[in-house]
């Protein structure tokens, strides 16, 4: 049977590519740390599932705790995709293995983590791009509806966008660009092997491609420089957006957000604070403050 | 053992949703006509083989002819994704029921079925977008690299940037549009049922909302015209690279080409004639040119 003072904690940050989980004892000191593979819900409920599952029994092996103490953890997840009502609900029918499991976005955790719980904003902008805050206990929700569509200043975004410029190129039915020297070293060959490299291809391998576009922007090219405009111009209207709800201060995350925070506009500068902890701390967050209902309900 | 007399033709134009066949005597008069599903190699060429030889069969039957007179029938073959390298030799590597098969992209085909065989372009608008010319018997390719980095003026291409500025319109980080409540008609909700009705939507999908765009262009809203004027420039361009090529005229052809070829520009216009004959008479065309050398190999 078990007690109150026996309950562990995890937070969980779950996203396209990797899936990472914070494990903390009852009392909220952090004991072990584990990653797993994707966890993108809507793209593939199943795989998320698993890698949750797999991100926590690592924390637990870190902390040199068996597997079954799983049963005993309360897990604040986020995940990528469950702002899709289909993909929340596959997930929440889940028979997981936790003593209870608290659900929302991976946006919302690291809105959760950036200001410790407080009211705030965050932007994160990685393979893909999303805003959210917090303000006076209720949530805001701006983008994060995917690939191809929006995640504008995304990583698989400018990926696109350097794509269909170079595909222009190629026929000279657009402006030159050195994206296509750039884009032939990676996929080598004519326009068909672009095509053929970058078709079907998931969001990662586009947004593999924005490093390049910074770079050629930074070297003076000008259709890059127009695409690393338009995003930036997009992440600094998120970001105002985001203060415009009523938030404090917002906080830039994400693999993009070192290159791109000194290209935003002064007056979505001025907004910008680091984030104090990572996504995984603030699923902890939800976690532990989900526990005191969770345990009374389970119990 | 054929003999010459006995051989048939059969012109084949296989796209994203459709496989026409149109069968011809061994002295090219029409005999029958035959319709199946897909025959995109580049997406399935399972599928593809599936359809070539439905359609071809089809047409067969329609002719009062046993399924077995395949093996007389000479095919010339216009098919969607053979301009990609691996499509083409998916499709080559067939051992295909005919006599003999002659292989281009659909495009092409239209090229030769708009201009009779004669030097000339054609433009095809419909799901996907791309555009070829026949010049003295050399041929030159643009556009055609599919969804979503290219075809422009698409409907795929239409369907894509009217759910990117929605989302954005969603958001109110862009302008407002009609569209908005255009596509909650078709998709019945806010920003994230929109996601979830065109997430792995195919082309098709997002082609389907391109009469939407048109409409609410006409109707005068701005975002809509934008996208229309963006499109349609594209499409001049087009023509005129074409024409830039050597064509002498150049024949816009597809679903979308009725709605369109009013808003090109007047020099792109200057260009333009009627097609004379369907993609499939083309493939027909091509299956009768190669016939006297395919006779000589195979008998």
């Amino acid at each position: 049977m078990q007690t109150e003072a026996e309950l562990l904690y995890a937070g969980v940050d779950g996203g396209g590519t990797r899936c990472r989980a914070l494990l903390a004892d009852a009392r909220g000191r952090h004991i072990g740390a584990g990653i797993a593979g994707s966890a993108n819900a809507f793209q593939d409920a199943r795989q998320a599932r698993i890698s949750v599952t797999e991100a926590v029994l690592r924390a637990l092996s870190d902390a040199g705790l068996p597997s079954r103490r799983i049963s005993s953890v309360v897990a604040g997840v986020g995940l990528a995709g469950v702002n899709i009502r289909s993909a929340f609900e596959r997930m929440i029918e889940w028979e997981h293995p936790f003593r209870d499991m608290q659900l929302t976005t991976d946006i919302e955790i690291a809105c959760l983590g950036a200001h410790g719980g407080a009211s705030g904003g965050v932007v994160v902008v990685g393979t893909g791009s999303a805003g959210c805050a917090l303000v006076d206990g209720e949530w805001h929700s701006l983008g994060g509806y995917g690939f191809p569509f929006a995640d504008k200043c995304s990583g698989a975004w400018f990926g696109l966008e350097a794509v269909r410029a170079v595909l222009l190129d190629f026929d000279e039915l657009g402006p030159g660009t050195s994206l296509r020297t750039l884009l032939r070293d990676e996929t080598g060959g004519g326009p068909l092997e672009l095509v053929e490299f970058m078709s079907a291809a998931p969001p990662a391998r586009f947004a593999s491609l924005a490093p390049l576009v910074i770079e050629a922007a930074e070297d003076g090219d000008t259709v890059a420089r127009g695409i690393l405009d338009e995003g930036c111009a997009y992440l600094s209207d998120l970001i105002l957006r985001l203060k415009a709800f009523g938030a404090p201060s917002v906080a830039l995350v994400g693999g993009l957000s070192r290159r791109l925070s000194s290209r935003i506009s002064a007056d979505a500068a001025a907004c910008v604070v680091e984030a104090k902890r990572a996504a995984e701390h603030g699923a902890l967050l939800l976690a532990m403050s989900a526990s005191t209902m969770s345990a009374s309900k389970t119990n």
